[in-house]
């Protein structure tokens, strides 16, 4: 029987709340579809830095590299400032396990409401590929004549070609395979002159391998208007970590997803793992009272099983969430139920 | 009687069909209100670079520097890469002349039709204060090792303290003076760790000064989602020059408006002359045919007499534009309508 390692790490708030329904799910999922999940469970978390000063142990890194996926809940608390709580757990892993591709779908399912007026499942359907490793978010930069009126700070945007390139392939490789062949690039190239003409220039080179594939591109301005205006031209939108970051809130929003929204970290070749999680963070004005939405982690549970190759058993996750949502299943209070969180989660799991 | 040199700059495609409409209107409300407007007309454009190798002359600047606001219509056309046509006329002017703000009200006007199910009038209401000068519109960065595989591409992000100080002060002092008393800072400190929370930081000391005002602040992915969500929330809103941009597409959009929007750039002490002209650009597609809506002109019009201390004017001018669109006006196409760009200009006049 096949075998996948998985890395829990519930972390902090919510996160420990959605995770025991995301594994729920997945382990009816296993049962159903024969295949077995060997859990090790993580409680690094904003906790664990108030005792030891740090998110994780110092092999943390060591103790993950062997799992085949990372699942995790959410990540931060307040008191704990998000260099610390972020910089010491979540990015770390997105960059050392070169997770380079933020994955995350875009869809109004049936049931959600979307803020959008007239506009159904058909309308919204397509998945943000964020590049996960370098570009906005880099580790360059500083400050320079602190507490004088000439004080300033810099930070460099960094595009490798390596970066950049196999984001893009990975863009149109989904197009090209589980889409509908159309890859639409953000870019910003009328304002910030040196990274993002580059970025046009990949692109472009990037589109001639995929004659099929038809490419567009837009300022990020206006492709945010046009999320909100025509969220049907989309089906595959590829951009910068930042600007990536931007769309994949902004996506799920416009299809009233923001609450549900799942996303995959993903190192394509599987030299390292990848780590799957909720849109959604901690949630500290909700955490404790057990009535947070799961579905965003069941979700990442079913995105995980696709990568693990368990693509019937991810099928199968998707298909109940939105059966349930469409026949009117148990919901928790944002989606105007009463439920609670384990309630969807044993719902969605029976039905598995 | 008061007297006002404007610099009128057309600029390309539909600037060229709508500048006209937007003199008309200012023109009337001249008359009513016992002012002169002194214009100086200027044809730069994407035609004048064709012709010359440039957008505008060498001492074009020179020229522009002792009006007292220059109004603009559109940069840019297909042919002339961006950084020839905007680096070459509409990014000098912002940057020469100091306008370090740029000011785009986000509202939904009567009778105009917002993307979002159940929003009214009542419910976007906002302005985006825009860092315009300075930020991710950098002008230091390059490639190393170009065509080899480590080729990369670096820009700097530069926030200075007294740049940064400025904007934030425009903003809060329009919160209280004009405003309901509430400031949004748009922040992304969690992943871009040198700048962003550098803003945060200055943005907390500019608050102290105003304890009267409301503060809140987002990061930039899920403040989009709650532009979306919950556009009620905002009164003023301060970003960088890079999320001003977003912003200030993604509100007009969500008002339903961004054809019809206006932008203001703002040098505050009035040592040089600020710009005013439309959101939307030059509009290839339909340059040529007098179907533009000039609306977006005009408005800008009303923030130069504002800016110019012709308050009772400006409002006369906004207040027109409303009553006319709920009244069932002549409209463009873009508004449901069949009028020509000239028909709505010279209704909007007359009624002035
Ligand atoms: C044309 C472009 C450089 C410009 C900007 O991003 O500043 C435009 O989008 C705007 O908002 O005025
Ligand atoms: C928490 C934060 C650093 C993170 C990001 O911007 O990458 C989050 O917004 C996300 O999208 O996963």
């Amino acid at each position: 029987q096949r075998k996948h390692r998985i890395a829990v790490i519930p972390g902090d708030g919510i996160g420990k709340e959605t995770t025991p329904e995301g594994l729920r799910v997945l382990d009816a999922a296993a049962r159903r579809f024969g295949f077995d999940l060997e859990l090790t469970h993580y409680d690094w978390s904003c906790e664990t830095y108030a005792r030891t000063g740090k998110m994780m142990p110092d092999d943390g890194m060591d103790r993950l590299r062997d799992s085949d996926s990372i699942f995790l809940g959410a990540v931060g608390w307040p008191g704990v400032p998000d260099h610390v709580s972020l910089w010491g757990l979540l990015i770390p892993i997105r960059r050392q396990f070169d997770q380079y591709v933020n994955l995350r779908p875009c869809r109004l399912l049936p049931g959600a409401k979307s803020p959008l007026a007239d506009r159904g499942p058909a309308d919204i359907d397509f998945y943000v590929v964020r590049e996960n490793t370098e570009g906005e978010y880099s580790s360059i930069g500083g400050r320079m004549f602190p507490g004088t009126e000439r004080e300033f700070v810099s930070q460099q945007t960094v595009m490798t070609r390596i970066g950049v390139d196999r984001v893009l392939r990975y863009a149109f490789e989904l197009a090209m395979t589980r889409r509908r062949k159309k890859v639409t690039s953000a870019t910003k190239s009328n304002g910030i002159t040196f990274t993002m003409p580059y970025w046009d220039e990949r692109f472009a080179e990037m589109a001639k391998n995929y004659p099929e594939v038809t490419t567009d591109q837009f300022h990020i301005d206006i492709l945010c208007a046009h999320f909100v205006q025509h969220p049907d031209w989309f089906d595959v939108v590829v951009g910068s970590n930042l600007f990536g970051d931007i769309l994949s809130d902004l996506g799920p929003a416009v299809a009233g997803s923001i609450g549900i929204a799942a996303s995959a970290n993903i190192n394509p070749e599987k030299t390292f793992p990848s780590m799957f999680e909720p849109v959604h963070g901690s949630a500290p004005d909700i955490a404790g009272k057990w009535i947070a939405n799961p579905i965003g982690q069941i979700w990442s549970g079913a995105m995980m099983l696709e990568h693990l190759g368990e693509k019937e058993a991810a099928d199968c996750i998707l298909a109940t969430i939105e059966r349930l949502l469409a026949e009117g299943g148990p919901r928790t209070r944002d989606m105007g139920g009463q439920a609670g969180t384990v309630d969807v989660g044993k719902a969605i799991a029976e039905a598995v």
